[in-house]
């Protein structure tokens, strides 16, 4: 790929980052988001009984499939599960007390303490799109990423002020061999973002990997006593529980780290075409998933995961920001706080190949969902494109900096004696003007939220600029980001210590790309 | 202005329409909407006790101003109000009580009966973007607006199934005097499209005509006796009533017609910088518009508005899908409700100068709150761009698509023996696929809302067809309705007599521009 497809690389090399330390002002960072707003609740309580119950039928008349894993049904069978091949039937309710010793919430430990995130309760946490194989800008258009990419996308989500999280898999570096590419992809969390991240889950033994990486990082007593990864784990649906997923899972349960267990259904493909139905197999999966991962461990952090969209019955495509998605958003939430679980859903999806007005409603509709939805955990926050094939740079800001408007919609309405403004409704009266007045003066600064990066300019000054649109305002906040990007002070013994741990790993094997 | 720059011009005439004859198809319109589900509630019981003992206030201390305006303060007057000069102080309790004469909920009849609206409790009735002097389309840029625009959008607003209404000035026919423009924006409306519409406010005087041409249309009885129009009525915030709006207001109670009756505010500059600010002062000025409006004819059906944008303390200018913008739509539907009247907020509005993913977001974040938040009557719901100052013919029939979104997410999530799906769930079983089981197959046809306009082909297929965005789609569905279109049919002794109206009235004044 040459610097005319890829313009942004060697950014961060020498002459850039003496600039950056010159130009580059503090990072900001949102505290993760705490509601102050209700949630919005779409299924009755009669509904939610029904979907409750037959999902305790799905788990105990059909059961659930956990493959290439004698020691899961071992698990199984010593908790009271019926096994018959690799066939699991779980007695009705026991999957749910199983679920009990799992907490309500729990802290995910940066390297910053600041960046701490709370994941439950009333919390929201957000994280950048995770594992497209291509990126896209305007400039290079859509090609395959790379680990230069996957590093641009980390300093992204670290400039990023409403980002909490830098994610995982931001996109696949596939310039580096399958077998290694998890040790960067850390390497690169670790030491160009101080925001908490996810560890790799493509094997057991990169789920090992990662967590010995986070021993070096934050000392390996600490790791065993907190939580400092929260890592994906899809469930194969329809109920299906694949042996190099659950392998990831063992691992992070049995050290005390997160795990999101999460069905993901493409609805009408891998779940039934109805919400009910979706819902039903969902709650079902999460159930098992949610259950096993206590027999591992009790007391191991997990968040309620739901990866659900619909589906264009004329071409097969995955689709995006529907109704229907957005109808199982909000009932999975319901169902996830019945069983007082952290619940991980939304993201700023979309199926359209391109940062325009698709790509914008799509994802609109499906971060309002998430934020009113009581998500706590959302992945695929800002970057997502084209069905999750592709991470987009402009997105990536685009999406970022609509996350502003949900930490100001979550914070609710003030009602104090200031909020009421009273006395500037007296002083001003009618006919009057607001903009001068005491209040006003006093209050302007917090009053609105303000995007950074969409244009309120009068139109012809917006015209004499060059007519921009949001991809092309989008584009000049991304150079300016990656211009000014400061990496994070970082112990130089930890640092080095590191890539040590990444040499050493890469050497002992030989480059695999499958 | 050329061809070039307004490409479409003419292709109503006479070719097209024949070609439309011979391949339009039925225009499908979908029944407004009917929530069934609840409405998302942001302000707690004691928060609006609060703001509605501040409005009380605010009309008993502070009182409203009714300009030039000495019928409306005798009426007042005689109410009970204290008059001091055109300040009108409202005792505490007073103008709640007036405004219970008004319906909870009222049908607006449309020429053809199909196209009739509930407007009131559960109901969202989804009209098009109203006043925009300008136009833009891909091809021809920013504009001024034509009565052949407008006639274009009435066109595109009969041919999209997700709206309601045809609306009112969809855009300001420029070239047609100020005068007799009502004239002609009228007939397009009720001879171009047979859904309901607004009449004119720009003078009490065009109210009456348009009270008149309603007569022609429906008979002089039947507008007697039902609501054939909704009509917006601004009120002047802070807490100032017009001549010219409160003279319409007074024709269409008068005739049993329905008023809008709204605050247009500009957050921080027509009202307090806060959120209970505003709402303080937009119930205050609803309160007395309404129950002037009781007073002039009691039980006149009238829409509690409330238009209200944040503004960018940088520049002045208005914002849209704003936070705070969502909280006050919220809130004021709250309000309304407490009243028991129907609602008006929301629309497809953006800041935005292109139909970009800046519109898309803005106007998706306002949609959204505006389906949560109870609205009964959407105005701006498409076609809204660059703050109003702009109709977007792209825009128009991006957010008409999106609106289907609303429609199918309002109808909530069935949960009877069919959307369980639990014969699915055992016939599909672990590792298995939903696309072939009977149930998919049964129910697949209406399960999920489908675009008619996004991008949902596979990449290497959108790439052959151009790699083209939201926009350029967009353009080729308007020029694909426009071809298309079919005027529906209508007596033609009414179209004569409606058309004899127009150059009688023409013809007894001089044009005024002014």
């Amino acid at each position: 790929m040459t610097e005319a497809v890829a313009p942004r690389r060697g950014r961060g090399g020498g002459g850039a980052a003496r600039r950056a330390e010159r130009t580059a002002i503090r990072i900001e960072t949102a505290k993760y988001i705490e509601r102050n707003i209700p949630n919005f609740e779409i299924l009755t309580e009669e509904a939610l009984e029904i979907i409750e119950a037959n999902a305790e039928t799905v788990l105990a008349e059909i059961g659930v499939n956990f493959v290439n894993n004698p020691g899961a049904l071992a698990l199984w069978r010593e908790a009271g599960a019926e096994i018959e091949g690799e066939r699991v039937r779980i007695p009705r309710g026991l999957a749910r007390k199983l679920c009990q010793t799992a907490p309500e919430s729990f802290t995910q430990h940066a390297r910053n303490p600041e960046r701490n995130v709370v994941i439950g309760g009333k919390s929201l946490v957000l994280a950048p799109v995770y594992g497209p194989p291509f990126v896209r800008d305007a400039e290079g258009g859509r090609r395959y990423a790379t680990m230069e990419d996957f590093r641009n996308f980390v300093k992204l989500g670290y400039m990023s002020k409403y980002l909490h999280h830098s994610g995982g898999t931001v996109c696949e570096p596939t310039d580096v061999p399958v077998n290694k590419r998890h040790l960067d992809m850390l390497l690169a969390h670790m030491t160009l973002s101080d925001k908490p991240f996810m560890g790799s889950v493509t094997e057991p033994s990169r789920a090992q990997d990662s967590v010995e990486m986070c021993e070096i990082l934050f000392g390996r007593d600490f790791v065993q006593q907190n939580t400092v990864m929260t890592s994906l784990i899809n469930i194969n649906s329809p109920m299906t529980f694949d042996d190099v997923m659950m392998g990831a899972l063992e691992v992070y349960a049995k050290n005390n780290q997160a795990c999101i267990v999460s069905p993901f259904i493409v609805g009408g493909a891998m779940a039934p075409v109805s919400v009910a139905g979706t819902l039903t197999q969902v709650l079902a999966e999460v159930l098992a998933g949610i259950a096993y991962c206590q027999l591992v461990r009790p007391g191991a952090p997990v968040i309620f995961g739901a990866f659900v969209t619909s589906i264009d019955m004329n071409s097969g495509a995955p689709t995006f920001g529907t109704p229907e998605a957005s109808q199982i958003l909000y009932g999975a939430g319901q169902l996830a706080r019945r069983m007082r679980l952290p619940y991980r859903s939304g993201g700023a999806l979309c199926g359209s190949k391109l940062p325009d007005a698709q790509a914008a409603y799509e994802s609109a509709n499906t971060l309002n969902a998430a934020l009113l939805g009581g998500v706590n955990f959302m992945l695929h926050a800002c970057g997502w494109l084209e069905g999750g094939l592709v991470s987009s740079y402009e997105k990536f800001v685009m999406d970022a900096d609509q996350l502003g408007v949900l930490h100001k919609l979550a914070k609710g309405v003030a009602i104090d004696a200031n909020a009421q403004a009273m006395g500037a409704i007296a002083e001003v009266g009618p006919g009057g003007h607001y903009l001068g007045c005491a209040h006003t003066q006093a209050n302007f600064k917090d009053a609105f939220w303000r995007s950074d990066l969409l244009d309120y300019k009068p139109f012809e000054t917006w015209e004499e600029e060059g007519a921009r649109d949001t991809q092309a305002l989008a584009s000049a906040l991304v150079t300016r980001l990656l211009e000014t990007y400061q990496q994070p002070a970082l112990d130089p013994a930890v640092a080095a210590a590191l890539e040590a741990y990444v040499t050493e790993k890469k050497a002992s094997m030989p480059d695999a790309f499958l």
